[in-house]
């Protein structure tokens, strides 16, 4: 049922939504609609019919039954700072915006668990903790404006989730509310609840199967000690050689970061570090942490294999002011490459350690075939790559030839033995490689899940699941695409 | 369909599962189908009507593709060594039994992976890679005899998983044969794959979706050094708080048990350690692993927190031989049970850790109460508990009360904010305290999910669901309980 062209069958639904919510949780003003156009996927925008503002489990509830009542899609939305498009509106559809869903509901230092509603930012959870010692573990790059519930629904990852694991593994249990408005309880404040996990299944499903409205998080101690150490090379197989020789050693970083000469260039362009040789063929970051001895040994024996590896220079820092600054290039990389060029797109796709080096010499073919620059920054240690497309989207057609090879870059992952997605989500952006990953059957079983949850397809329609669309076709045919029911 | 009464309509089945495996691979003599009868909850038995042994997963797909077009359920078994009755046949089944799948099909050390098929023993996979210095982290106590294929069935876990994680966090990726006999593969070698988590939905689903035919492993490197601790306490309070005191310092033991004074006389009865002082009202094992600098500061602390939580000895050892011997206790503690008593029953409930002084303390009164002696024997780091009722088969009712004393102690688990379930899974044994756990539309959801994979309701039907009979009701009331497809 599309509702626009009948603009008088939004009354009762914004009637209904307005006296659950008050006048001023339900947004319908143009204007004001315009900011929930995209999330940080600004290619593809659609504006949604209505915003709600929801404060509780409950009031989710009763939005998502009034959207059911009516066959009207709804989307959960948290920061907007997703990089797939997993928060674009369909046409005429509801979206639900946790901004005011950002209470910490319990926090039992004891058993190392905090309750907080979806809204709440990312590092606020640290912030909440670290007076008692603690902090929470995922850290993606935006995680000082990202939504808990938006790492939940992507399964967040950052640089800490090499030895800590991902959004995934830090969640306990869910509130959620499913896409016929009923409220479940999944997992817990233990590990591990018994019959299916639900919670695993939930973290990732990108608000296709509803969404979360209170969410248990793991906190983990404050280590002891922290050291950060960066190792410079000739060249990108030297830096990739270092990597796998500290996995084999045994040791496992909080996080293991590359970055190639013409990343570390860029940033030493707009933020100066002066701490990364502009020579360096590529750059590593290790940042190590745990018992103080156990740091300085780790350390020591990081240092030796970068040496062995042929690095050239090898600095370190234990201290939180050198740390900060060491990781500053890293953390500007992608503000920086905003600078450098007029348009940018990240990719996010996963190779085994061991393929590193064939495929960032694949991508540096890709990139002269193609003609456009790209910058690898990337989690070295999971094998997580976030090539930089450099380009200029006022060109007619550069973002579509872009996009082709942001694709050419995923197949090749797949190839060989990874993944067409880290930790950004498929979304609306990477729908279309799914068949490169899953084949048919894969993808029908997923799409019978889904309908276990959220039966009339209503609950954040049109994404993650290819669609007869082929990968080249204008964004816009995305408006279109949502078609009531789940059809497969 | 109930075919065992129409014994002629099992000719046709037995003639395409002969030509599909061999007659080798199709067991159906009585006394042959004997083993089969029950796994390691030998209080409930039924005899399957025909025993599969596949090779591959191909030929896994060819039995149930039979069963299905036959309508017949099937039950897939391991080593049979589940608590649970997860593998107990319902009348006139086909047991899918993994007994001839123990191929290693690769093993990647670069990127830490071994893939192998179900029926390989959990022990071999560590024998497998500990040339090369790795070894796999789950371990349960059955790892000697049960099989990684029941492993991911039950989701196991074992001393290990406090500081590793329980099964599922090991599993990267499996190819399975759904109920209706299609071939998946599901997650991949690399940690992180888009859509749903197929793969942690299905670890842990106990046979209820599917059957695993080939399962992409994670191995860890072996730590550098392992240092056993054992303290002994003259409270079990002294010793939770000793517990809690351990993991508040922020150190993750490798493994974290705990053993009670009946436990602890139990086990030097009969196997005599001399390492466990009878006078203890508690005792505990703290297993620490890493750098051996790591390993010696951890130590230090833990005994440091024991000795301030009022411990009165303090042992260690950091050699194999005298590790192995403190530990001989704890690994003995099931079987010496059963030498003590003629029949004993394991409970496997989770509570918040600090909960665990006011648990221990109820249960103790729940033993008063029902006139039945309890063995606690735990993992006390993850707040997992084994107790074990200690009871006289032979006694008409006697079973029928234990398994009622075991259910409150569920319950008490339930109440605390735990789980019905660590490790052992929910099987035949618990699905009546499902309801206890979860709400009607907890339930309903999993069934919608089960039917995903499973609409039919074959695959390893009257498992994990709670059904209308009450908990008291005789074992054999599973007999008559299929009812062919899923109603809910």
């Amino acid at each position: 049922m599309f509702l626009s062209s009948i603009d008088n069958k939004w009354q009762p639904i914004i009637k209904k939504l307005e006296s659950v919510l008050g006048k001023n949780g339900v947004v319908k003003r143009k204007d004001e609609l315009l900011t929930y156009e995209c999330d940080g996927l600004p290619q593809y925008r659609q504006r949604p019919a209505l915003v709600t503002l929801p404060k509780t489990t409950e009031e989710v509830a009763e939005i998502v039954k009034v959207c059911n009542q009516y066959e009207i899609p709804w989307i959960a939305r948290g920061a907007g700072t997703g990089l797939s498009g997993g928060a674009l509106p369909v046409e005429d559809c509801v979206l639900i915006v946790t901004a005011r869903m950002r209470q910490i509901l319990d926090i039992d230092y004891d058993n190392q668990r905090i309750i907080v509603q979806p809204g709440i930012i990312n590092n606020w959870v640290t912030q909440a903790v670290s007076g008692a010692g603690f902090y929470y573990a995922p850290d993606p790059s935006s995680q000082i404006i990202c939504s808990i519930g938006g790492n939940v629904a992507e399964n967040s990852g950052g640089v800490h989730c090499l030895k800590y694991g991902t959004t995934t593994n830090h969640v306990l249990g869910l509130t959620i509310v499913t896409a016929e408005g009923e409220i479940l309880k999944i997992g817990g404040k233990v590990p591990e609840t018994p019959g299916f996990d639900l919670t695993g299944l939930f973290v990732g499903s990108e608000g296709t199967l509803g969404i979360a409205t209170e969410i248990t998080l793991k906190i983990l101690k404050t280590p002891e000690s922290i050291c950060v150490v960066l190792a410079d090379f000739q060249s990108v197989e030297d830096a990739g050689k270092a990597v796998a020789g500290i996995i084999q050693a045994g040791i496992i970083p909080a996080g293991m970061e590359m970055m190639d000469n013409f990343s570390i260039n860029a940033v030493e362009d707009v933020v100066a570090t002066d701490c990364y040789p502009r020579n360096a063929e590529a750059i590593l970051l290790v940042e190590l942490d745990g018992l103080e001895v156990e740091v300085k040994n780790y350390k020591e024996k990081v240092a030796e294999i970068c040496r062995q590896c042929g690095a050239g220079s090898i600095t370190s820092a234990n201290d939180q002011e050198t740390r900060l600054k060491l990781w500053k290039g890293r953390k500007a990389a992608f503000a920086a490459m905003g600078k450098i060029s007029p348009n940018y797109f990240v990719q996010d796709g996963v190779v085994p350690r061991s393929k590193l080096p064939q495929v960032l010499a694949e991508i540096n073919q890709l990139s002269e075939k193609y003609g456009y620059r790209i910058a690898n920054v990337f989690h070295a240690g999971d094998g997580n790559l976030h090539p930089l497309i450099l380009y200029n989207g006022a060109v007619e057609g550069a973002f579509e030839t872009v996009e082709e090879l942001g694709g050419e870059i995923l197949k090749l992952c797949v190839r060989v033995g990874g993944s067409i997605s880290g930790e950004h989500g498929i979304g609306s952006d990477k729908k279309c490689y799914m068949s490169d990953m899953f084949t048919e059957t894969d993808l029908e079983t997923m799409q019978y899940v889904r309908s276990s949850f959220n039966p009339k397809g209503l609950a954040n329609p049109t994404k993650i699941f290819p669609t007869p669309r082929t990968c080249g076709e204008s964004a816009n045919a995305q408006k279109t695409e949502y078609k009531g029911a789940i059809a497969f």
